[in-house]
């Protein structure tokens, strides 16, 4: 029998993922709040390079009593939203339903471990520049990757299971081997570039770059989290911190999502991208002075 | 004789500090540029507790040359215009002219001391709130006490003379046995409190301190300002530390004065109040990442 799949948090992330899914004949069931309404009469659209795919027929609900136990759970929600899936994730489980988080940065497996079982937990890195230009509509601009990982020990035949459904989709999709690792080696990148964004003022990767002290400030940044990985037994090679930096040259005035959400008002994920790996940074002895500072200016700048 | 005294900026520092040895009945020339039409037309005016001082017929000239040779020139410029005093200083100059700088931070004594001999140069702290609301017309809001003292050795008979000049105007002014290291002190809280007002968006005294994380960044700050000043040789107790944050929190929704320039677009001394302690501090060893990342933030926030 095919697996039913939820979906839940239908902004950009959430609608591409689960669109594809769906348009590539998965069960998929969203939960939608702000969109039912468009979506029920208009449908779903994924305009994807210079393809448009249109989904007519959307399942789409406004609780998740209303969708049950599924056998794959997708959150999608923003981390600043976490407290919200007390109240969302029990209707959808049965005995073995996987939860797998789409979100940025560290704690949210935990958080749904604690709550569901560690055994349930899965995790996925989206490397993906996608905007939600109307009701139902998504555009998605480039790239698409997906690393799917259990949280919990290595690869089991969901992982694979899980990324072949999203290959048979069109998203190109690998299985880690270590997700939290994966985490680490992203937050090398978003830690710095993310974060120097805001709180210049809205810098882009181009103006850190260009600037000698911003582009030194996120080396240090890149140097005190990669020692904070390290200590945490995550393995990542040196080269891989100096490739953060000297990938960026080529991405222009590009700037970071947690910049845009920033601009437009929106929940940065302040917790998820600076305070969780500072803590657990600082909880096996790492020294990061620098991330603290702009961990606490963060806070204070989101608030707006 | 009457020494003859010149005051270089004439904002609201110069302006207040001219204008009250002027009304002392002291010989002060003014250069002025944007206030000089005003000022002759119809002199200067401070406003100072509850009583009005007005100055009518007052010495205001647009070139230093039509000032000539003083005794004393005191600098109330901006540190962000030093370069000015390039062309400015030489025609003020006699054989054993003084300099004064009324300016923040650090580095303005050695910019006088490299051109025109540290001999000449003496700095003084000003600790007063001033606004200057209208051309030539300053309204003086509280304290005023002034601390003078040498670049180079101790105080010397120039130095209480000078101190005793601005006491006769009125003026609470004391002479400083170690004029660097009463700069240190002072940096000890302009340092975190201005630095973190502008680098957390606008943040008041109260808020720095009524946040945890922002309060931690700021005695984090005091330390690692403190260890440098300690290798650069400078007594400074622990307890005085403490002090900067005790005494800050009688300052209630205070904002520091670079907050103020920073929100008006004025320039802020960047340099002086951060890039030079930092540049100081890591010359004699001293670990500052928070002071070297809050002054790369600064760089580029400055720069609107």
């Amino acid at each position: 029998m095919q697996p039913k799949i939820a979906i839940i948090g239908s902004g950009a992330v959430g609608a591409y993922y689960g669109g594809m899914l769906a348009h590539s004949g998965a069960d998929v069931h969203f939960l939608m709040r702000a969109d039912l309404a468009a979506v029920r009469e208009r449908g779903m659209t994924i305009r994807t390079r210079g393809e448009t795919v249109h989904l007519a027929a959307v399942k789409a609900c406004a609780t998740t009593a209303e969708i049950g136990p599924c056998d794959l759970v997708i959150i999608a929600l923003k981390a600043t939203a976490n407290h919200a899936l007390d109240g969302l994730i029990p209707p959808l489980l049965h005995e073995r339903t996987a939860l797998l988080t789409l979100q940025n940065g560290l704690g949210n497996e935990e958080y749904l471990a604690a709550r569901w079982g560690a055994e349930r937990v899965m995790g996925a890195l989206c490397f993906v520049c996608l905007n939600r230009t109307e009701p139902g509509v998504v555009e998605h601009f480039d790239h698409g990757t997906i690393s799917v990982g259990e949280f919990i020990g290595g690869p089991q035949a969901r992982t694979r299971q899980i990324a072949e459904a999203l290959g048979a989709a069109g998203i190109e999709a690998q299985v880690v081997e270590n997700l939290v690792t994966e985490r680490w080696r992203k937050l090398l990148w978003n830690i710095p570039f993310n974060g120097l964004a805001i709180a210049a003022g809205g810098a882009t990767v181009a103006d850190v770059l260009a600037s000698e002290g911003l582009r030194g400030s996120a080396r240090a940044l890149i140097s005190e989290v990669l020692d904070a990985a390290r200590r945490l037994g995550h393995e990542i090679e040196d080269a891989f911190a100096d490739f953060q930096i000297e990938r960026s040259y080529s991405m222009g005035p590009y700037k970071p999502s947690s910049l845009i959400d920033w601009e437009l008002h929106r929940p940065v994920e302040v917790e998820a991208i600076w305070g969780e790996p500072l803590r657990q940074g600082v909880a096996v002895g790492a020294q990061m002075p620098r991330l603290e500072l702009l961990y606490r200016l963060l806070q204070r700048l989101v608030l707006h």
